[in-house]
């Protein structure tokens, strides 16, 4: 490992904090909140990153594909430690731990929250929480790589350590140009969300950070009730924006290069849909007497089908009260997640695609023993490489989240369903797990190290396991 | 597919299972009880069996991969159905759907149950549901082949889709050898343990039935206690079979042809008793506090790791009271299962073990691109195609279980650690699960259908997933 070159890139990493800070500071200001609590962060994050700058100086700027897993597995935990400063400072979380989860939630786009009354926080932090979803959701070295000079030529290690999917592509062929196209149209769906969400009658504010959140996929709100008391346009508006958040950035590049047949071949986008409508059509059935009317069961089986499987976690009813079987759709969402290369986490459905597809290649194999059969995706055959590497994916998932699962069982006062739930939810960036953890619920109640395990199972969904696993394989420290 | 060839080898085997219903008839004469039930059930047998072997003669005897899948199949759903009838003709169990899913339960060695008075059933028919635990566990294939005459040539195929395990292997050149030195080990283990229980104070009968449901790993007992009533040294010849019953049976073959080296040299059995043992202890200091000495709390622990982890099922106290952690631990336990193999169900300690080995080449491959890396097993290494079709059974599996639980969350009355247990513990062969399934409950409560469907989790577990898949393939049944 080129140790000096990545703690010197975390170190740029963590300067760049400063940066990021500085948004919800002038919001403060402008809601006549102190600007204390982020300048002392923000002091914080210019003295590190310069130190680590200064003692970590080096010309060797050669990069390994492991040195990109640890400069993003270190970036998130640098940012994180800083990022709960504010917080702390301002005392509206008073202890570190807790503001720790509440920004490793808020990078990571899980939105889990240990609040207990969020209506009472400050502007100025309310926004950073929700800015750190809209950060973490399309990557903070990608942001960093888009605004940073000087990272291009080890760009693509980093972006592919960092990127969500099965397969990384580059758009362009620098990494640092992709990097520029996908936020370029990050912020104008954003901006575009803003706008219709002002136009139906959203304050200003709440329209910034709902959008952040839905963006991010993060999901956290402002309110106790998180959009319930919001209308139904807005609801449906936020509905239809998770659900593009959730979409494979690459297919809007195709859009926007005109080329629309290849986008409409994608087979991820197509099961993207087909499992949301589905699932969105049983919930209702389901739920169908829970409600006054259709359409009110309509929109709220559309809105938490839209926000679990995108892992954003807004929700407009505490759907813990909904029958056991729209719930355990919900759970199984919660597994599949959204499509590879968007804002959104879980398993991701071109790797469900891919599995149910293999599944289906191995019974053939089976009875066919001597005929030759592939897997076919988005167009092309997909090599035994790929689709082996999603298996062992799937194992390494499978594993981390059963361990997840058995440490959290440690806790003495949750039930089974909370403890579960809430692997899941944090695991899979989602927020709002079941039963104790539910949507109208929040963290508080477990114990420190717990919530320090939800931290590190955030981190490890976010970044799809091999970042953290890395930086924390012995061998990794200890030869060169 | 070669359906007439398929359709007369099941009727072979319907024929076959009169033989099997003659030993609960002899019982059901010595205990002074009717032996009408057992009499009507083998003319059933026996009637359908010739009838199936006059319609389907062939002379054409070839036979492929995909027909050994669904003789299999369909093999193991005729017995069953065929086997739930002294149930019902005796009227112990009156309705089909229970009778049919309590054989089931028999064959695949599940043990799971929907009596809600075991105490008050007949000897014959006590005698008939640890008997199925004994057929099925090495295998009613297996079994067939070892008795009945000319199928030799057609056996390998069969073999392979009823042994559990990554990778079946013929111990001798000819596949029926191979039966009949497996089922003589199996007859000889399985007389050495009714001998140490009757020499411990256990009645003849309880000690036969019981050394039955420790042989198959399959759980069925004869007191609404289980095995809670029986003294000490009992528990623990109880535990050391289930153990020993759980380990591959290749290994004792090469003990007996003295290739002790060899067999020392398993992989799959030190990773298999280091995960008993180490689950063992973890329970043990969990739920010290819950029992007055030491050695209580060591044998409650070690009986449960090894009933569960074998998917037997037995159980020496009501673990559903035992803290969540320990609780968590079984319920990891249910899924890893015993060795490949053996007489035990879930995924099986091979799997898992190549499983975390090629999470390990997983990290190296990401780390060191260039370099060539292997999986060892067993001494050998493990060639990509095994390792590939490791990863599909386990999202086979996944996708399955998924699947499963989420048909049973349409139970309105049931919370989700039972049906969540419920589906773990008769899809891995283990019997009582937790909460409303736990060892002092039982399945009468499901409904029709889920008894159904929970069957079906038990015929897809105990045959590895491809051989009901295969069946109920539509390609099988259009083309030829």
């Amino acid at each position: 490992m080129n140790q000096k070159m990545v703690f010197s890139t975390v170190g740029k990493v963590v300067l760049s904090e400063a940066l990021m800070l500085t948004p919800p500071m002038i919001t403060a200001l402008i809601y006549g909140e102190s600007a204390l609590p982020f300048l002392a962060a923000i002091a914080v994050s210019i003295a590190i990153g310069s130190i680590m700058l200064l003692l970590f100086r080096t010309k060797n700027q050669v990069i390994y594909a492991k040195d990109g897993f640890m400069i993003v597995a270190l970036s998130w935990i640098a940012l994180s430690a800083i990022g709960a400063l504010p917080f702390v400072f301002a005392r509206e979380i008073p202890r570190y731990v807790d503001a720790f989860f509440e920004t490793v939630s808020g990078f990571t786009t899980t939105g889990a929250s240990i609040l207990t009354n969020v209506e009472a926080m400050s502007r100025g932090l309310l926004f950073w929480r929700s800015f750190t979803h809209w950060i973490g959701g399309m990557g903070i070295l990608v942001f960093v790589m888009a605004i940073v000079p000087g990272m291009s030529d080890r760009s693509i290690h980093i972006m592919r350590a960092e990127m969500p999917g099965p397969v990384v592509g580059k758009l362009v062929p620098r990494a640092k140009d992709t990097a520029k196209i996908l936020y370029s149209i990050y912020i104008a769906m954003t901006i575009v969300e803003i706008i219709l969400l002002i136009a139906g009658g959203m304050p200003v504010f709440d329209s910034i950070v709902h959008s952040f959140g839905t963006a991010g996929t993060g999901g956290f709100g402002i309110k106790a009730d998180s959009i319930a008391s919001y209308n139904a346009y807005l609801q449906w508006v936020i509905t239809i924006f998770m659900l593009l958040f959730g979409v494979n950035f690459n297919l809007y590049y195709l859009l926007l290069i005109r080329r629309f047949r290849s986008a409409a071949k994608s087979t991820e986008f197509w099961a993207y849909l087909g499992i949301a409508f589905t699932s969105a059509a049983l919930i209702t059935v389901n739920t169908l007497p829970h409600y006054e009317t259709a359409s009110d069961a309509i929109r709220h089986a559309a809105f938490q089908v839209s926000s679990i499987m995108t892992t954003t976690g807004f929700a407009t009813v505490d759907f813990n009260l909904w029958p056991m079987f729209s719930r355990a759709i919900l759970l199984g969402l919660m597994f599949v997640g959204a499509c590879a290369g968007s804002t959104g986490g879980g398993i991701k459905v071109s790797r469900v695609v891919l599995l149910i597809k293999s599944v289906g290649r191995e019974v053939r194999k089976l009875t066919r023993p001597r005929s030759v059969t592939h897997v076919k995706f988005e167009g092309k055959n997909v090599d035994d490489a790929t689709l082996s590497s999603v298996g062992t994916y799937l194992a390494t998932y499978g594993l981390c989240f059963a361990g997840i699962v058995l440490l959290l069982c440690l806790e003495p006062t949750f039930d089974f369903l909370s403890n579960f739930s809430a692997a899941a939810a944090c695991f899979n960036n989602i927020g709002p797990g079941l039963a104790l953890v539910g949507p109208t619920a929040n963290y508080s109640a477990y114990s420190d190290w717990a919530k320090l395990l939800l931290s590190f199972a955030m981190l490890l969904g976010r970044l799809e396991l091999f970042p953290l696993l890395i930086a924390l394989s012995p061998s990794t420290w200890t030869k060169r």
